[in-house]
């Protein structure tokens, strides 16, 4: 048999192959790993889970364990849709939510249904790699706008979809965003919405990491200034748990999210019907919030420790941003050494960070990377820190 | 905001929006449906679920709630490659199993690895309508082959694949095809077999009914014979539970397998691990096979009293083909009387079929039909028989 690939599957898949090789280098369990992105299992509500489970089973359990609905649980969908109300962002209505496969899913529909090869679209420089392949798939032309302090350069934004009429969609990840850990100030947010408002680009806005704040105020979502100009991603992976595999997609526009729907259907006709029912039980029977900020003291904690310990071991000209939220630190090391080289070291001497390359479309040999700092004991913090400072010093 | 869709989702989806249409009107609670495929809830195993769930998050609770890998659950891939034993298929390594959301998703995936716009595959004619949907998102060239009584039409099958060299693959379903029901017998296996070798060409083997055959013998799967030019998909939702959207695909060719689980890993990042640790812990703690046995006993009897009432009641001239399995029966109308005229006699009388159209890639007002009887009661399928013969006297 001669296998006859699709162009699409074999094209070159920078960011795979780099996280891949990264990924499995960091899974020795000698590595003491800051690459990766797990949650802590501190945010995982093991009985509460069993319960819900032999409620639904034992009211609802046909129901549970048949074919059900492409667009997702009723109940689940209208706790989605009144969440939106702790955002900023009120009329939201649960037919607005299609329940997905992780928000994940939802990216990948969105770049079906919207990407024709040589299409552009706008994302921050750097930003999540995995949905940088999610939309290299339909091929588009991606144009990379600089990710500041305070969010996204909103001049460079202004001239860029100027520049790019047809600009398709703006992919942004206002709250902690993966990977800097940064976040939109509100004035920021206020101008790139007036920006986004004026070109009349569709905004696809991912908040996973929204409800982790442990310091300052978030700025509004996008979708409270831009309504069905806004689709807004959604997860709960990152507050309940990312095993289920359940987030959303808020799509207010009616002929988009009809398109979607079909998109989703011929993909896996629905999403796994029996955790949505057993994670809507949990909500119902529990306070997510009080759960939500028993992560958040946790994080708070190992966010503020890793970066004592980063003020403490890393040599100077190395800079950090600190952060108010999420999971990551981004750090930027002196001209001269890049992150490629600081992992090669670091793994060397038994510490994994992720080098900022596949988080951007173009640049290369960059010397930025990511830290985690969510899922690593205390010690492992600051003796990878220690290590990462030792290396440092011997590349600069 | 001028909303700028993609080409793949603005093209006409003629399966898509029949079957919408027919679906809509036959979930009226009035309507005596046939028109669906949903299995008997007989089939679903409730309480061991419920024990199951409780094992798993109490054993192992934070590995069924944090990120998993994309492949899927060691134990359940074990399992699946195990079973193929079963099917007369030996050498399946657990390595070979990618864990799907639904063996949809697979189908999906396999588009997305093998096709570009313009592409030539050869499935049956008629064959499932979301398969044709799926792999209609890449454009393909569809070439239909017969389905006939004993499975697909050998000549026609090695004349298409003569004339079209560059064939990507066949997507084929062996046992208790849908929609027809129909099985290949094994002369038609052999025979479709040497014809797949001698041309090369992959073979897409879907095989959700094969474990309900409640008479007769089934062929071996093209597996066996084909070795990794045959891709093996399967499913638990027919024989356990569709609401976990739990499918595999078994991918022999390791270059193929790398490529569809890197595609799988920017759909969705990997399929919900709570529920495929739930899934194989009752299949460890179960005996699947009697359960299974459950099932069959119930849709030997649903199937026999519906062919019992279709010769009571439909007119001479409508012809139906016996099946030894699964899910459906068809039924072929005289000339002169389309499926769609039936139809909305039908739904006029309170009882809905499914047209077989959608099923063909070009043929349309087609004479032929599709009839669930795995989900209705007896009570249900002597009335709703009864009319449509009426329907059908009155038609013709």
């Amino acid at each position: 048999m001669q296998l006859k690939l699709s162009k699409m599957i074999t094209k070159p898949d920078f960011q795979g192959e780099f996280t891949a090789s990264i990924l499995a280098a960091a899974a020795s369990p000698d590595i003491i790993s800051f690459a990766g992105g797990l949650p802590n299992p501190v945010s995982f509500p093991i009985p509460e889970m069993e319960a819900a489970t032999k409620k639904v089973l034992e009211t609802n359990g046909v129901i549970a364990l048949q074919y059900s609905s492409t667009a997702g649980w009723p109940a689940l969908r209208q706790w989605i849709a009144k969440r939106y109300e702790t955002m900023g962002v009120y009329g939201v209505k649960p037919e607005d939510i299609i329940v997905t496969n992780g928000s994940q899913q939802a990216l990948a529909m969105v770049g079906a249904a919207m990407l024709d090869a040589g299409d552009e679209i706008v994302v921050e420089n750097p930003t999540y790699l995995v949905a940088l392949q999610s939309f290299h798939v339909y091929d588009p032309k991606v144009l990379p706008v600089t990710m500041n302090k305070d969010g996204i350069d909103c001049d460079e934004l202004e001239a860029t979809l100027k520049a790019h009429p047809g600009v398709k969609f703006a992919y942004v990840i206002p709250n902690f965003q993966n990977p800097t850990g940064l976040s939109y100030s509100k004035a920021v947010r206020d101008r790139a919405a007036e920006i986004f408002k004026a070109a009349g680009v569709l905004v696809l806005e991912d908040n996973p990491y929204r409800e982790l704040r442990f310091a300052g105020t978030a700025a509004e979502s996008f979708g409270a200034a831009l309504g069905e100009q806004c689709c807004m991603l959604g997860t709960f992976s990152k507050i309940v748990t990312p095993g289920m595999r359940i987030g959303w997609i808020c799509v207010r526009n009616a002929e988009l999210r009809e398109k979607l729907l079909n998109f989703k259907a011929t993909a896996d006709l629905h999403t796994n019907i029996f955790s949505q029912m057993i994670l809507a039980q949990y909500l119902a029977d529990n306070d997510v919030d009080a759960h939500i900020e028993k992560t958040k003291v946790l994080y708070k904690q190992k966010a503020e420790f890793m970066m004592d310990c980063m003020r403490k071991y890393l040599p100077e000209g190395v800079e950090f941003t600190p952060t108010e939220g999420g999971m990551f630190l981004w750090v930027t090391l002196p001209e001269g050494v890049t992150a490629v080289d600081l992992y090669r070291k670091g793994l060397e001497k038994g510490v994994a960070i992720c080098p900022g390359d596949p988080f951007y479309e173009y640049e290369r040999g960059v010397r930025t990377f990511r830290m985690n700092y969510s899922n690593s004991t205390d010690e492992a913090i600051e003796k990878g820190v220690r290590i990462l400072g030792e290396a440092c010093r011997e590349l600069m």
